[in-house]
């Protein structure tokens, strides 16, 4: 399995390759720098109001940065919004994904993926989940900025697919478990924890959605080798 | 079980009891019935561009009336995002609820709960489910809009619960299954289904929302009578 999601969702010669706080002094040239931190206020601001909330002048006051001088870096609110979601991807590769290769392949690497994934839908109640509410922002509204949102999510997806194909080759999970199905039903379980914590201010959501997992991989776990996964998963 | 999920989610004296077209001419007066046109013109509105995209002035705009019109029967932009939340809560509970109490109690009920409620988020593809992104929109700004939309979906998850508690009592479900579990689970199947078919546009997702259910209900089934629901569903 590679080790990131993508290279990127849309490639695009002045995206930035790490945060400005993960590099050393002139590492990156200035330019890069000033972007990098006026694309990391974007997120933060994004995450508070959302994608549609995101504007030149927010963020230039945001930054103490002249309109002028943000908008030379991306040359158009839409541009800002893309480099946004891109940095969010990234961020979301380098958190919830990549430290889950650390795991035995087969169901201890899926149990962390599930792991990692609610952690960020969690830990983000304050500031939001992207794909949550970028979602609901574009999906009526096609667009290279639902685009990006699109992409991203289905490399996580598929990253997802990928790890139960391959439970399923180790013999943890049945032959015939049908992977779409199975990320559909993660996603869904993702989703009402994301709504019942945020909109509803719900306890026992984390629970929940714990048990409805088990619920998943008991249903899907290949009888032959049912005690095997548990045990792996200790290791 | 009564027969609406509750009398309104907040009482209202000037709330619409029923929609303007389903009332004959001088059934209401006209004060009232101006008042449910305009409601029925905004809920239309904020389907597609969302509640906070709701204004006075694009409502006066659509119905062809004078923003002080407009602002006589609601006050604020606030009490019309209200009224709307209320009107939206109404359909759901006409068309969604309503029409499951003609089924037996148990899981033919259940079923057809779960049935009505994926209709209603896929035949919504185009205008948006105002609890999923009325959710999204409002969850970090409390506030009356916000505990409209939430006391709304509580009654209806409170519903649902009733009626696995039913379904439990008839021997359906297993004595131990838990009610808020499933009915978090049953959520999630609609979330993800709402997210794949509207902002991701795959297919098969009704099969995969419908696959999923049956699994929740094999799962917390009661082994003792486990033929028994499925023949009742046939009746």
């Amino acid at each position: 399995m590679p080790d990131s999601l993508s290279a990127t969702p849309q490639e695009h010669p002045a995206r930035p390759e790490r945060p400005a706080h993960a590099r050393g002094a002139g590492a990156a040239p200035k330019g890069q720098q000033t972007k990098a931190a006026v694309v990391d206020a974007a997120l933060s601001l994004a995450s508070q109001v959302g994608l549609e909330g995101l504007s030149i002048g927010a963020v230039a006051e945001l930054t103490r940065m002249s309109k002028s001088g943000v908008f030379a870096h991306f040359g158009s609110r839409e541009e800002l919004q893309i480099s946004v979601v891109r940095e969010y991807h990234r961020r979301f590769e380098l958190e919830v994904f990549r430290p889950t290769l650390a795991q035995p392949i087969g169901l201890p690497r899926l149990r962390a993926m599930f792991a990692n994934w609610m952690k960020r839908t969690t830990t983000e109640i304050d500031a939001g989940c992207l794909f949550i509410s970028g979602a609901a922002e574009f999906d009526g509204r096609p667009g290279p900025v639902r685009d990006a949102l699109v992409e991203s999510f289905s490399l996580w997806q598929a990253a997802v697919q990928y790890t139960i194909q391959q439970a399923k080759k180790a013999g943890h999970l049945r032959a015939d478990a049908n992977e779409p199905q199975i990320v559909f039903e993660m996603h869904g379980l993702i989703l009402a924890l994301h709504y019942e914590v945020r909109a509803l201010r719900l306890h026992g959501s984390i629970e929940r959605a714990t048990t409805g997992f088990e619920t998943i991989l008991a249903h899907y776990a290949n009888p032959n080798q049912a005690s095997q996964p548990k045990d792996q998963d200790k290791r």
